[in-house]
């Protein structure tokens, strides 16, 4: 199957938070047919009435699952996994899905090696998000200077690939690129994991009232994702707990150096640190 | 001597570079005279040109010096200390001296011991910035959202201090506040110094030029301030070693705490360190 918005391409979207309620924003404005399953009458009652979706069900409706040629799941994890086990039988043949979970490695194997052979998993993992949650907060902006990845396995198919390629780039994603699962979840470590770890343990420091009148913007960036539901990325980091221990090792080890440069009065490799970083930071700039 | 713009006060900027202009740039605004002496000719034209500035000079012109009531130095720590060693004798009585200085304890005290007795040093630390330099880049809109610090000694009249807080007013800081060196620089090694070892460090883990593409906000957040004046930064850790490493210190140690809790896959604690990050964070919502 490919898009197609003119033919009604038909979306159905499972979990309308933050994220699924931004992907039907942005794919309804496209002029694609949007369908939701969620778990709060009161969140379909909002996406119908601003016109995030086309149709609504909180339970899980056979003739709406039915009628998707493309199924996005927006679910935490372990929620994810136990759908698509539950009710798997429900899906049209040739239905393809992709999901927003924020690691792969312990989800996509999994995901592929129990589904059915005539429906196709494809996964992807869309970098854009808020601090703030639920589908109220629904906004297809976060997808403009943000990036989407896809995360194929052997045994996704070239068109499947293809289509969710295509999804990024239809939700407005400003850059859509390929890793393996295992890339992935290191890259995620890495950038996104590692980040929320540092952010967190830099407001458990001190316990000091006072500290938003002496604060300049440096701490107000570093700790912006240090309000974090810590539901969902307690899960996220025991799902990818080896490749995120391995990031702060690495993260520990650097600190320690320039710790040790401090202790030692040695400047130049100092300052030969703040230099590569800077070098490197450089093609960061949007 | 208070502020008085309708009475021409003179202000004297030494040192016009991104700080020091955006000084200038928004006391020209205000009304009051202002003058600058910085090292370069291209900067004077510049700071004429834009309206930053009624005069400069490459010189330490000494009937510029006695013209002046109030002077703001925003130089480099070794250099105004060493500016004050050589040119004090050319201050007008009762000119108040103030600074923009990012560290304190290594610097105010021995400013003001070896200060003339009829001239008073009043130091303070705008919390405002950018990752660029130099007068070009001058703008006094990031005062806007920022934090002035007034930093008193025992040695400070109180009106003096007054004065420093009415600067920051003027200026247009959102918020002005008085801290003792010692407590200032504990409070800029956890806020600012800290922060910004943490971004150089997190950009130093890494020798990938594609991480652009699959980084979300959160790292870019991170890493802003990873773009660093080596120069400037080095010289005000080593100012402040002692404070910076306590600080990387606790971090590092609060940082073990969050990797154990993984380890031991012991959520409880892991998300309680969250929620706590959550509802800290909280305060700085501007």
């Amino acid at each position: 199957m490919k898009l197609n918005k003119n033919a009604n391409t038909n979306i159905l979207i499972v979990g309308l938070g933050l994220l699924g309620g931004s992907y039907a924003m942005a794919l309804k404005k496209k002029g694609y047919h949007v369908e939701a399953i969620t778990r709060s009458q009161s969140t379909i009652d909002y996406a119908l009435e601003h016109h995030l979706i086309d149709a609504g069900s909180i339970q899980v409706d056979a003739e709406m699952i039915q009628r998707a040629e493309l199924i996005v799941f927006a679910l935490y994890p372990h929620v994810f996994m136990n759908w698509i086990k539950e009710n798997q039988h429900l899906f049209k043949p040739s239905t393809v899905l992709t999901d927003v979970t924020g690691v792969k490695g312990s989800v996509v194997y999994e995901i592929q090696e129990m589904l059915r052979e005539d429906v196709e998993f494809i996964a992807a993992h869309p970098m854009a998000g808020k601090e703030v949650y639920g589908v109220e907060n629904s906004d297809d902006r976060i997808f403009a200077g943000a990036n989407y990845i896809v995360v194929p396995t052997d045994k996704n198919t070239p068109e499947a690939i293809a289509l969710c390629e295509e999804l990024g780039r239809e939700l407005g994603f400003r850059s859509v690129s390929c890793l393996s699962p295992e890339k992935h979840d290191e890259m995620i470590a890495y950038l996104s994991q590692l980040t929320h770890c540092i952010a967190v343990t830099l407001m458990c420091c001190h316990d000091n009232e006072h500290l938003v009148k002496y604060t300049g913007d440096s701490f107000r960036d570093l700790t912006r994702i240090a309000k974090i539901n810590d539901a969902m990325w307690s899960e996220l980091f025991m799902m990818n707990k080896d490749q995120l221990l391995a990031q702060m090792d690495l993260f520990m080890e650097k600190f320690q150096e320039l710790r040790n440069d401090l202790v030692n009065d040695n400047l130049d490799d100092m300052r030969a640190m703040m230099r590569l970083s800077t070098e490197r930071r450089k093609l960061f700039d949007k």
